[in-house]
Formats: C-alpha cells, sequence, structure tokens
C-alpha cells in the first residue's frame, strides 16, 4: 500500500486494540475484578486474535512483540478505561458499538491481508481475518465464564466472513488494494452496523425441543 | 510409508477430521447457537487438538493452513450436518461411536507420527498423540462451558495413550511402520469400544469426603 | 549466568514445576476428575504458562520438548501426590503456599529472561515473566470452569510484575545478572508471601452497583 495508506491502518489498528481493550474493561467491571484481572481481559480481547493469527501463519514474531507500543495502548486504555466507565454518560449509547465495528473492521481486513503475504490461500485468508476479529473476544468471554458471546448473538463474525470475503475476492480479481481494503472494511462495517440498528442474528440452530 | 498405505491414510484422516466435526455441531445444538458458532466449534473439535501439536512441535505450517480441504470438510459436515441431526433416527445408536473412536485412532497415530518425524522423544510423540486425540474436544467443551467430559468419564484419552504407546514403542523395538501403525490405531480403537461396551472408566480421585 | 548458578536455576525450575503441578492435583481433587484428568490439570498448570511463551517469543523448541524431564517430574508428581494429598496432615499449612511462592518467583525470572534472550523489550520481557507465572494457572482454573482465581484475588500476577520489572530494570542499569536474579526473585517471593501473611489484595473494580 501506499505509505499515508499504511500509516492511516496503523493508527487504525491502535484505534482498534484501544476500542477492544475497552469492552474487555467492561466484562471485568461486571466480575468485581482487580486491577490485574481488568489488564489481562482488556489484553486479551484486544491482542488475543492477532496472537492467534501470528502464531497460525507462522509470522516471524507476534506484532505485538515486535511492536511494544500496542502494550503501551492496552495499558493507557485499561488506566484511562477505569476512570471513562464511571462517568456520567456524556456519550451518545452508538458511539461504543460503531467504534466496536469500526475496530472489528480494520482487525478483518489486516488479519486477512497478514495471511496472504504469508503464503495461505484465500479460504485460509478469510479464516484468519475472522481470527483477527474475534478470538480475542471469545477468550475474554470464557475468562469471564461465559458461553462465547459471539457464538449465540447477532451478526458478528458474519460479517468478519463477508468482508474477508470481499478483501481475498477484489484481490483475486485482480483489483487495487487499496479498493479491496474499502470494500472488506466496508463491507464488515455496514452488515454489523445493520445487525445492531435492525437486531439481525442469524437463525438459531437448536436440538433441545 | 508406500504411497497407498499413505493415501488410505489421508483420507481416514478427513473421515476423522469429519467425524469429530459433527461431535461438535451436536453440542452446538444443545446450546442453541448459531450457523457461525455451529461451525466454530465443528472447526475447534476437528481440527483443534492438530493445530496445538502442529505450534508446539514446531512445524513448518500448520496442517490445515497447508492444506485447505481440512476446512472445506468441516464446512461440508456442518452444511450436511444440520440436516442429518434431524432426520428420523435411521442409523443404528452404534455408528457414531464407532466412527469416533476410529477417528480418534487415525488422530493418535498421526500425532505421534508427526512428532517423531519433528525428532521428538517417544514420550513426547505420545503426549502428541493424545494432544491430537482429544485437545479439540477439550476446547470444545470450554467453549460450552462444560468441565471437560474427557477429564472426568470414561476412558477416552487413556485409549490414545495406550495407542500411542504402542506405535512408538513398536517403531523403538526397529518394526515396520506399517505394523506400529496397525498395533497403534487397533489398541486406541479397541480400548475405546470396550470401554463404550462394558461401561470401563478409570476410578475418580475426590478430596471432597 | 556461572554454570553452579545455572545447575541451582534449573533443578529450581523442576521443583517449581512440581509444586505448580500438585496445585492442579488439588483442583482436580475438588472436580471428582479421573487420572488422565489429573495428569492434565497438573501439566497444564505446571507446563502451560511456559508454553504460551516459548509460542510467542518465538523459542526453537517449546522447553518441555527439548527436555523430557519436566514431564516426568509432572507425570511423578501426580502419581505422588494422589498419595500425599490423603495423609494425615503432618506438614505445617504454610508449606504450600511458600513453595509455591518460590515456583512463581524462579518462573517469572525464567520466563523474562528467556524473553530476553530471545531479543524482546523489557517491557515484553515483563509480560511474558507474567505469563510463566500466571497463565497455566488460568488455564487450570478455566478447564475447571472457575473464573481464574489470579483475575479476582490477592496479589499474586503483581508480584510476578514486580519481580519482571526488578529484573529487567536491574539489568537495564548494566548490573549483573546474578543481582538481577536474586532481586527479580526476592521481589516476587517476599510481595507473594507478605499478600499471604497480610492478606493484601488489589481494589476490585466493580461496574455493578
Amino acid at each position: 500500500m501506499l505509505p499515508l495508506v499504511d500509516s492511516v491502518f496503523y493508527w487504525s489498528d491502535l484505534f482498534g486494540t484501544a476500542v477492544f481493550a475497552f469492552s474487555g474493561i467492561l466484562v471485568a467491571g461486571r466480575l468485581r475484578m482487580d486491577g490485574f484481572g481488568v489488564i489481562v481481559l482488556a489484553a486479551v480481547t484486544a491482542i488475543g486474535g492477532g496472537t492467534i493469527r501470528d502464531l497460525i501463519i507462522g509470522a516471524e514474531q507476534v506484532f505485538w512483540v515486535a511492536d511494544t507500543l500496542y502494550l503501551w495502548v492496552i495499558l493507557g486504555t485499561a488506566m484511562l478505561g477505569l476512570y471513562i466507565v464511571r462517568l456520567p454518560r456524556r456519550l451518545p449509547w452508538y458511539m461504543l458499538p460503531l467504534a466496536d465495528a469500526f475496530g472489528l473492521a480494520v482487525f478483518t481486513v489486516i488479519g486477512a491481508d497478514k495471511a496472504l503475504s504469508h503464503g495461505t490461500s484465500g479460504m485460509v485468508a478469510v479464516v484468519m481475518g475472522v481470527i483477527t476479529g474475534v478470538a480475542g473476544g471469545m477468550i475474554r468471554d470464557v475468562l469471564a465464564r461465559e458461553v462465547p458471546m459471539v457464538l449465540q448473538r447477532e451478526i458478528y463474525a458474519t460479517a468478519c466472513i463477508l468482508g474477508g470475503i470481499l478483501y481475498t475476492g477484489t484481490l483475486a480479481l485482480g483489483l487495487p488494494t487499496l479498493l479491496a481494503t474499502a470494500l472488506g472494511m466496508l463491507g464488515t462495517f455496514i452488515l454489523r452496523v445493520a445487525a445492531i440498528r435492525w437486531h439481525l442474528s442469524l437463525p438459531v440452530f437448536s436440538l433441545t425441543r
């Protein structure tokens, strides 16, 4: 990509990291965790998915080992978050879901992009986009002793799948990376926001009658 | 191994993948998961153990990243499974446990074999056979918020341990790979089927009175 | 380090492995697990953290794959533990917490040291010390279907953080490894023992009123 685009992407990634970390903090707050627990839930939510992705595709180095700024963003978010979270609500309710959908879009495209750059097939790239987007939240929910939200409710991972397919497919057609990135992110973001707005969800599969 | 044996082994592995994926689908059905949840539980059950094995022994590439067919088998099983599972029961009850025991036997020998080919000791190879056979099911149970079945009930992992020891031990005696494979698979399969048939289980260790 | 120090360190590490394995056995006993479950809980507690560390820093080989003695220590502890645990209490109550604090101190310094020797930043080294010290116990608690103890109660991980900072900081000042090791271990050990003795804990963060 162009240097400017790369740079915008990097900062978007850090922003997504902060948003995901914040969602870990909210779960920690419901569970009466101490300061260490807050940081752990923030960290696994924010970098858990990317870590699993980097291990599976065999990246030379896990991204946050190579670039410590991610850890500082999480630490900063955890400290700031402890205060923000108690403020009388000033932000409109839709700010957090919108920020989260944006983070999801960034993580999805980064995950698929990194997989492709390690020579994986398109299908594996889509899977890596999904893992980057949702695996951290799944570990957070397991640590909080909940069935991962993403397996049961709402269109969340499905938005990653759509975004990953759009990104990978656009590249496979030989179209420019910038277009693929835009389509991948927009696809993820719009489907996720639409799911929140109109309460879309996949049909539930149940074997109990 | 001989090419034919290799080929039989590869298809057995894909068959085991489908059977393990199906067991993930059954758990997803009990938990009212959506379509994505079904696929995730199917996937972690089928390839979770092999993924952990490949990461720990330092395989050049995780097996399903190198060969996307595993993912397609899981996807196909998940789609087909949603229908099969609702059919009026036509298959005799013992079909699924038998298929599962067969999958367990294949996974155990593949896990031990892959470890040895990466230069591990025999003991580590046995551990990798066990991880390949049971770790996926353990992650499935954790995501479903259950204490992993394999830690509490029945002879399941124990069958992997026996099969792994038979496979590794036979090779250590300098006997042919084909014989080691046969003994390893038969040991796992027979002990597992015997455990189901006669309700064998290990004594439970309890500290509460 | 000097050969003698290296050797003392290695045996301390094996001792810590046995103590951590024993704590896994105690949890298994509360959950009515069978013999295999006991060994799995012992193993994940003892080597789970170090395994995750080695994967993330990209060690050439996971430590217990390279040196099988760790697995034998766990197996021996599990077998011995099943008997010891039922003996009428002969040991004073504080023996196990003291041994555990010692194991925690060893694991913390080993984790930070191994990370630094793989070229990570000081912050990542501290994180790796914490992961080595507490991640195994977290997996144990998740398998036992409990919210990880370390996220909610007492100063445990905080002792690792202090020890890791002391170790990494001392080295960063150019002081000898032996001094850094002593400070790192003492810092972890003393804070942990003080936390037990005076029931110190971090303030809990709660969002429910």
